[in-house]
């Protein structure tokens, strides 16, 4: 498999850590987000991908996938060990409202399409669109930590004793936390899911800094 | 079951016109969005719901569920038929990436905290704040026909022959697009999908003019 991926990408890396735990091996095929208004956004990738994001997930059979919760529910269906989803309705679903929290309610709004259009169109300064990067993360952190501390599970991870997409989605989310300076002292518990999930092989090889087209 | 709803909510339209195509009965249970500063900030529902937004869907039993798209799997993992989703993992895989397509990437960019951000925290005038909202529709609907062009399905839905989890979002975003003017005669793909959807009584049911709470 091939995936196209950019070091920096929240969406990319959880489909990095997911294809790491599952022990499934890809080609990086990285694109630069940032440099030449985003090599993304090139003609010839938005035939293979319309919206224009990271990242692309190319099967052996040649088909490409899109959407990184669709491609780690995939891969799921596909690869089913080690689960990524518990095994009951109710558990999945609250692994999936927690990843989706920060999939659809947190990560989006940050979203490096949306920070230029503040500076561009907007023509807001830099303080106040790190001000709205902060901002969204700090309505969405403490609603992270009060759902796992609802859960009531013993941890260490997100939902259990072993990783699932939850911890998938947080790693990368937290990564931006620190990256952009956000407190993370009220959230002992979102702490306590990025430490066990850190020590794992799975999550380092997928850290940006360990990507090959890390700055 | 009961669910905490806002006639115009996108996340909670999704979820009353899966409950319609499944056959399950609800409760409504309306929150104002907007008015005396957003119902559902109250501490009691961010207590039920820490991110405080609708929908929350309370099952017989009492437990709470979150987020559109968690709910959805839910109840087409409890409640099978008819089925939202298909059955290869490849074609679940493509309904997924175009259900988070707007999920994700077009419709928590326009959501109402995050306008009521641009106005109050960023002062933007409405003209702006307008703009804003057809800029992430109008990046968005082109992907969304480009995806089900792709797919090369007959439709008249989304993907295929009845309605799926793809048709669950499309509508919803569909009516954003209407209520802000933004023009739709580029997409005739998504076009088909939402005439098809809208004869049925389920879409019909849970559009929000219908709802009890509708101004």
């Amino acid at each position: 498999m091939k995936l196209v991926t950019y070091f920096r990408s929240s969406a990319a890396y959880r489909v990095r850590i997911a294809m790491n735990l599952k022990g499934l091996a890809y080609d990086p095929e990285p694109v630069h987000l940032t440099r030449g208004g985003g090599g993304q956004h090139m003609a010839g990738f938005r035939a293979r991908n319309p919206l224009g994001l990271v990242p692309l997930l190319t099967l052996e059979n040649g088909v490409e996938l899109t959407q990184s919760l669709a491609i780690v529910e995939y891969l799921e269906e596909t690869h089913p060990s080690p689960a990524l989803l518990p095994k009951t309705p109710l558990e999945r679903a609250r692994v999936r409202a927690f990843a989706l929290a920060i999939a659809c309610d947190i990560h989006p709004i940050d979203n490096l399409r949306v920070l230029r259009y503040l500076k561009h169109e907007m023509g807001q300064e830099q303080a106040a669109i790190d001000g709205w990067y902060r901002h969204w993360i700090a309505q969405g952190l403490p609603a992270l930590e009060a759902m796992l501390v609802q859960s009531g599970g013993e941890g260490p991870f997100c939902f259990g004793a072993t990783p699932s997409l939850a911890d998938i989605c947080l790693v990368p989310q937290l990564a931006n936390a620190r990256r952009y300076d956000c407190p993370l002292g009220a959230f002992p518990r979102l702490l306590r899911a990025d430490v066990a999930s850190g020590a794992l092989d799975a999550f380092k090889m997928a850290a940006p800094d360990a990507q090959p087209d890390a700055a």
